[in-house]
């Protein structure tokens, strides 16, 4: 395997068979893809927009600042460096308020399920009552009121102010950090606060300031982890268990034609975890049988598919997962699909011709979607949550009967193995529960220190997946345990980079290491919404240790990020006190003051900082060298 | 008067005198401004940002739509469409959560006053009995206690999700539209929720479609005005009373240099109120007059200027107000402000060139507020109120030793004189409270019909205030009442048409009846937050005659908005069931099914549409059609 790694990419737009083989059918075909959109789109960028240097808010717009040209400033007077700070922190407030969306919708249906009106259940009880028992809830109660406790509480938390005090940062920030963000005046509220004042900070004449706007940011990202993200995520272990390790199927060879498939899309596991209960049961599986198939699958696509993938094993039934976003368009056109069901990103927009092409339905099961082509609209009630399930079935049931022997089907034959399912707890359980055992390793360098890579897949700085592969696989080598989430998670697990094969790839230490605990070198930790899960493990270690998070020999990655939720979690990572690497670079370049605040001076305010670099090779030199730094001031 | 009114724009930027004569002295001196970096911008502007064709929210992008270029859709997918109305949503966004995050403090300060924590008080007991009434609190408490209760009730409203209902939307809204959003699905939640439910919807890769993004905007738009606008406008009643009419000074020849003067800017009036409290108090003028000057004074600058307006009477110790944003560096510039005290747009960021010019301390009142050159911030706390006051007097005192008799003073001499202070109390006090007076001149044709103008002001299309002044001309002049707000109002009130002289300037029909009633042609109806307030008139009488809001003669124009707030109340009044004039025309030009949807369509769905046109001439003449269709539908 190793020589499929840095192998050369011309010509190439995928790290992944699987993907580059659809594409043919997709060409042959005539349709567009992200991949073919592309390179339409190369041809006409603005070199503003890149820059950071336009700005579309008002009617004395729009505006460019070109030194050149004479336009030093917008018409309002807003300059560079603010301009392209606050593009970026709109884009941190997209990300901050989706994370708000699906927190609220956990809590929610946590609540409703407490109140017992779902289908689910509280599956993980002692989760519910440690959490209930860190946020002063009495845990002496009955298990379902104290799940609508810690809903109510977990919901009141997003909606902190000023004038109160947030309890989830208090219990789940870095004992050391908490004093730091006082003093620094980024110690948050609620995200749903924050993204409020943000917003009215960002509206043409209020703040054209980029210190100001850098701060709000850095602040907004820190609301976003510990007052949604972690919370969420809690919550999602308890109704549907928290994950643990396991093997799992991955990439598109996953799909067989002759089942009635049905895809789960976006980050919010509801409807899919409610579909799978069912189609687990043999009613609905005799249904399918009867439309002349031979059952009824449930399959992972992108986040939820990691969801599903962390927390349930693979069988006849639930199948894996099948790649990441960039992957949508061609596991579409396997002709396989017989359900698209979506409820969050990515849910790409022009969709529709390949649902038209090979015969999928495409189902929306919240009210953000909006996918043109979409037949079937459901809006999220979690009450509902039953009956959607039954009609998603349904759905595909009838889709199935025009689908199968009409649409020619086209599976590519790569299945790869993983192990997902990794998180604290499951980390602390393969060490013993002992976090000397991390730190006795650490120490002795046959882990030399810990990345948390956590992104998306974009094709801005090469083929689909190839930054995250070969930074992986350079960080590994160098006795560097990546802990993977997000859609470079899904990246890596196509790659093979999960496994236990993949132990090979790594460095003396790490391989010992990785053989001692039988875990791969690469820890699958799930979606881009468990890196407040990861920040977990972090924050226990450097509590452990008391040390500081700037301390630690960590650093955090996003090798292809690509959306706004994206950005958001790297403002966290700066501001939790890391060094953060970004690729591709943000729309920030045209701005010489803010590049200088993100790059150097926020490491003497939080420790923190960005860094930039697109070649694999150089990045990970770069990453070791700050970890070696770390270990050095640690006396390691 | 009316000889000025359409007078050749050659060779002005600004409708107004007096700001053009500052502009002189601006260039004179060196400092760029609003009205010299429009043409250095108008070189290098984007013809893709301009029609709405342009996106820079991933990786992916940025991107561009051209047919030309073969590039029909972004690389995610989304088409031209839904890019341009995504691009809206975005600034609609902004505008609803803005509105949100001033009604946020306007309750955090009704609550913290009936705690007694302020030094603040409960003005309008009636008001807030009647509203405490309509929304189900029991009114047999004691005051403080119902505006605790109400601050709780109403704060509670933003946050209405879909499992609840909102009472502000069920007693507000009139009564016909409600099954009508129902049935469209645009029936709203709080605003913070539906902030977030549409942010989440605009990330990358969620809502593709240009008509469910267009619902959600519509529904976006309701519930600002009802979850937020209505209720802090009522709030701010509540506090410092309700507006009535009286005469008040505008134009910057208010200014005297001799006395200490600090001014006001922004929307929200909580510090300009304790400052103005203070500023009575004859300690304070004492102290002002120890440091050398006549006295101390209070300047309203735009919309939290016009709150003081419409509330306080001009004195000796509130002096008025200087004119609406596009003024705000030409009163910098007169040599005569201590403090510029400011709390939320428009606060524009390039002042720190006049703050050190002319010697004047820039103070920011709320956490939003990120103004390069500040030197003196304080995040807003009620409670701190009075110390904040306190904080602002003594900065404006140390400002005033070191700007009198060191900065040369330059006044302009206009000063106008205006009627403020109308609201839905003082319109029904006018007609003896029967709606009746009302419908009868309009059933007559003495009135024709109603145009509701809130707006801000832009150099977009024409001099600054041009299109607003001389569209308010040729609607009074077609014997239809103007109901203004926001910076347009200004505009209009110091061009004159807001006092009893510009009768003259109204046909025949609307001059009879301003003349029995005493009142202006144009009545100043208050700030751009006022949208509410007005519509609360409107509704009122449909109610009155059980109509529904489309089929009245009335009208809504925008002729020169220019930020994010504006389009949010577009986007209500559409939704509102409003014929709705915009100018500028929004960035939406290379989206043809989406102007089609908002300039056509949408009437078939709520009954209003936006209408287009930057000729104010020939805007009078649509509107005036629309309105004598409307005439003809119901037999007048």
């Amino acid at each position: 395997m190793s020589t499929t790694i840095l192998e050369k990419k011309e010509g190439r737009v995928s790290y992944h068979d699987s993907v580059e083989e659809m594409l043919k059918r997709i060409k042959e075909d005539g349709l567009s893809s992200v991949f073919s959109r592309w390179g339409e789109q190369e041809k006409i960028r603005c070199k503003y927009c890149l820059e950071g240097l336009s700005c579309q808010l008002c009617t004395q717009g729009p505006c460019r600042i070109s030194e050149k040209a004479g336009a030093e400033k917008g018409v309002c007077g807003i300059g560079p460096d603010a301009m392209a700070m606050r593009n970026l922190l709109m884009r941190n407030i997209m990300g901050a308020a989706t994370y708000g969306h699906h927190a609220y919708e956990a809590f929610r249906t946590l609540k409703a399920t407490g109140e017992g009106k779902t289908s689910f259940k509280i599956t993980d009880v002692d989760k519910l009552k440690s959490m209930c028992e860190k946020l002063g809830i009495k845990t002496d109660q009955d298990t379902n009121q104290l799940a609508i406790q810690l809903a109510d509480l977990l919901d009141k938390e997003m909606k902190v102010n000023p004038d109160q005090e947030s309890m989830m940062v208090e219990v789940f920030a870095p004992k050391k950090r908490k004093p730091l963000w006082k003093e620094l005046n980024i110690y948050p509220c609620g995200v749903q606060h924050e993204v409020e004042n943000s917003i009215a900070s960002c509206l043409t004449n209020v703040d054209g300031d980029y210190v100001s706007l850098a701060k709000k940011a850095l602040r907004l990202g820190l609301s976003t982890i510990y007052t949604a993200q972690i919370g969420l995520e809690m919550t999602q272990d308890i109704l549907f268990g928290t994950p643990m390790p396991h093997e799992v199927n991955v990439d598109m060879g996953i799909m067989d034609p002759d089942y009635i498939n049905i895809a789960f899309n976006g980050h919010q596991p509801w409807i899919a975890v409610a579909t799978l209960q069912k189609a687990k049961e043999s009613h609905y599986q005799e249904m399918a049988k009867k439309a002349g198939a031979k059952g009824l699958r449930i399959v992972g696509s992108i986040e939820t598919g990691q969801e599903l993938l962390q927390r349930f094993e693979v069988d006849d039934v639930f199948v894996g997962l099948m790649g990441n976003w960039l992957s949508i368009e061609p596991f579409l056109a396997t002709g396989t699909v017989d359900a698209l069901v979506m409820e969050e990103n990515c849910s790409p927009p022009a969709i529709d011709q390949y649902a038209e092409k090979y015969q999928v339905a495409l189902v929306s099961v919240s009210t953000i979607i909006g996918v043109p082509g979409t037949q079937h609209e459901m809006p999220y009630y979690p009450a509902k949550a039953d009956e959607m399930a039954e009609n998603c079935i349904n759905i595909a049931i009838d889709n199935f009967k025009k689908r199968h022997n009409k649409i020619l089907p086209m599976v590519p034959k790569q299945k790869q193995k993983a192990i997902a399912g990794f998180s604290t707890e499951a980390v602390l359980k393969a060490i013993g529960n002992d976090l000397n055992v991390l730190v006795d390793v650490i120490t002795k360098g046959q882990i030399k220190g810990i990345v948390a890579l956590a992104n998306c897949s974009t094709l801005r700085n090469g083929p689909q997946d190839w930054n995250t592969v070969n930074l992986t696989n350079e960080l590994i080598k160098r006795d560097i345990l990546v802990v993977s989430a997000g859609c470079g998670n899904h990246g890596l697990e196509v790659a093979g980079m999960c496994n236990l094969d993949a132990i090979e790839l790594a460095g003396e230490g790490l391989k010992s290491v990785c053989k001692a605990l039988q875990i791969p070198p690469v820890l699958s930790f799930g979606t881009c919404t468990d890196t407040g899960r990861i920040s977990m493990l972090v924050t226990a270690l450097a509590d452990h240790l008391d040390l500081d998070i700037s301390d630690l020999p960590i650093a955090v990655t996003a090798p292809e990020w690509m959306e706004q939720k994206a950005t958001i979690d790297g403002l966290f990572a700066v501001a939790y006190g890391a060094y953060t690497h970004l690729s591709p670079t943000p729309f920030i370049t045209g701005a010489p003051k803010l590049v200088k605040l993100l790059t150097e001076d926020v490491e003497g305010l939080t420790g923190g900082k960005v860094a930039l670099g697109d070649d694999p090779v150089q990045v990970a030199i770069d990453i070791e060298t700050h970890i070696n730094n770390k270990r050095k001031k640690l006396g390691m």
